[in-house]
């Protein structure tokens, strides 16, 4: 049997062909969680500007202590000392501020130091730029943005950005069985459920949905759908219709347009899967079965999407299982398993769902974690240890 | 010295005598991502109807192959059999699908089928069902709504789900010295950067932000700013002023409604942190400093959200990392620290970033990882392993 080309490969292949479009956009600060910067940003401003006090006290001139505590019964407010709280700046006179724990102040304003206080110049005084400094790095071109670098670029009084903007990624579900969500399912339909798990895989990666209605199986409908697609997005994913069958006129079509670079690779479910490049334009179609889809979207979209971001791709959870029945998969292929996961005393537990026949799709949807088996490798046995990725965060197993 | 109380205490106390109130809302599955279900659902319908191939090919009766490959010379597409394509319904009269690779159809439309292939009543057939089977769990009370999850419901034909409200918390940032982002930065000015900073925290957690303009240091205003919130948000959390000078007017209010339930917390930077109840809604007075609000919002706010979504607080992407230098604290607080996070061919090296003087605000705020220091402990040496939590994606570091 000749070996399909892996996920790698594939990848690889699609990014030695393609020349991606770097488009970027202006948006607010405070818009920009988890928009990718395009551009290095420093401060615009410093803060302080002159100084500010680092606690809540009394500001006064240090010279008055060179011998000790002075007699401040003449003292006035405003005068020979002023309060100054946390980040409080003052006037230039005073050089050092004295904590309030260590003064009081008479309700006729007189000011009272504790004897044991020294005073040195620039006492507890920030000096300028201390919260930040004009032309300081704020944030990171290529950088994810976080809540953190928002309130950075504030500080630094950075009120836009320019970031990437999001890939559009546009998503065309085909097949004349599939009725819309909430349609009523009659003999022969099915539900399409896919686009909601794109859709929402899509927003997940910080990629924009471009969603499409379901197209029928019609090599007209869906050539035009497709046009309309690679004119609207950066990105166009078919979705079903890639195997042999009569109504598989997507992956032809990507044969046709005579820019396949892949048909059928080594990673199931979704072995079908089409890769192309039209008008520079990476154009995937994946089979239909949901966990197709969620392997394919993973594997292959999610790569795409952060090139298109400039970011490495996430590292998500991953937990260490011990298995409790055989994973058997052949070793030249990548199959993805939905995985159940137990926590135990003794640690996590994990068993595949099985994906076609036995439990519904539905079930095997609810997975909590992945498991990809390793090329080369047929087998993992009962008892052995394996990295899963979780589906759902940490704290559902515990 | 009396030992202040400890975070753990502080939310344990909150929400012993807090009732915190269901809020639900009927919302689209297409909005529902990351949204938490107030209820169970079954799915409302069966898929297949009645059947479906799982297979491309030719369905067939299986009757005629009791004694091996009948003649097909004389059959008649749509009568002797049809095609039937992955997920593809049939006529009754067929009950076995041969996969498409085992036979040949000419251009006449005549059948041939390969003499080694064997066939079965139910073979190839996924039944009614084998996606969803009307009644069938599909998602779960108390779980956010991941990608898989709203497929799960879409191929119930579920449309519209009851889903806990956000959470609405206030923010009320206070302080003379602030001025909203973009405005000019004079003497004694500071950009009120906590807003972004605590806004983007609150959209991460699953909250609705309410974001109020900055109050002057001013008893009335602030006093009336927290009213409004009252009735506007379910948690109020107000900005600056809570340690012992003069513009220190909220945690006085807090105090003043008689609702104060802990002034001063043993969690530096943030320690004079005030926690009250006021007409049963939690009301949070977080001090300014940045990393005050980063370490409240975190500690504080986060649970409290949590408890108002019902779900586990997320656990975060943690790394061991190897200290290169000491971090000293009392050993009766729990003292944030910002860390720089290196990634070296050893492992990861850690090191705290100084969160007063040193480095800037800004710099402190870019921080890679948080560390907490623990009860009980005075010091941690260079050379010793500690888990920081990290603040971007493992994938930035590496």
């Amino acid at each position: 049997m000749e070996q399909l080309p892996t996920r790698k490969k594939v990848i690889e292949t699609l990014f030695e062909k393609w020349t991606p479009e770097d488009k970027t956009e202006l948006i607010p600060v405070s818009a920009a969680l988890n928009r990718v910067l395009a551009r290095d940003y420093a401060a615009s401003c410093t803060i302080p500007v002159v100084r500010a006090s680092c606690m809540d006290g009394v500001a006064v001139m240090s010279e008055r202590f060179r011998d000790g505590i002075p007699d401040t019964s003449e003292w006035k407010n405003g005068e020979d000392f002023c309060r100054a709280d946390t980040g409080d700046d003052f006037d230039d006179r005073y050089d050092a501020v004295i904590p309030i724990e260590a003064v009081t102040i008479s309700d006729e304003g007189k000011l009272t130091i504790m004897p044991e206080v020294k005073v040195t110049s620039g006492m507890n005084i920030r000096p300028a730029g201390s919260t930040i400094r004009k032309g300081d790095p704020v944030a990171k071109k290529n950088r994810r943005l976080r809540p953190f670098d928002l309130s950075c670029l504030a500080m630094g009084n950075i009120t836009e950005v320019e970031v990437y903007r999001k890939p559009r990624i546009a998503f065309l579900p085909t097949g004349n069985e599939l009725v819309p969500l909430g349609a009523e399912v009659r003999r022969g339909n099915n539900i399409d459920s896919n686009s909601i798990l794109a859709e929402n895989l899509l927003l997940e990666m910080g990629a924009e949905p471009v969603m499409y209605p379901v197209t029928a199986d019609c090599a007209e409908d869906t050539a035009a759908s497709l046009d309309r697609a690679l004119k609207e997005a950066d990105v166009v994913v078919l979705n079903g219709g890639s195997s042999k069958g009569e109504e598989d006129i997507n992956a032809r079509l990507l044969e046709e347009r005579g820019a396949a670079l892949f048909h059928w690779v080594a990673a199931a479910p979704g072995k079908p899967l089409c890769a192309a490049l039209i008008d520079n334009k990476p154009v995937i179609n994946i089979p239909g079965p949901p966990v197709a889809v969620l392997y394919g979207m993973d594997w292959c979209i999610r790569a795409i999407v952060h090139r298109l971001l400039h970011v490495p791709m996430p590292k998500r959870q991953t937990i260490q299982g011990v298995l409790t029945e055989e994973i058997a998969a052949p070793p030249t292929m990548e199959i993805l398993c939905m995985m159940d996961v137990d926590h135990t005393e003794e640690g996590y537990r994990v068993r595949q769902k099985p994906w076609k026949g036995g439990g519904s799709m539905a079930d095997t949807l609810g997975a909590g974690a992945i498991y990809i088996t390793e090329l080369g490798v047929s087998s993992k046995q009962p008892g052995e240890t394996v990295e899963v990725t979780l589906l759902r965060g940490e704290e559902d197993f515990l």
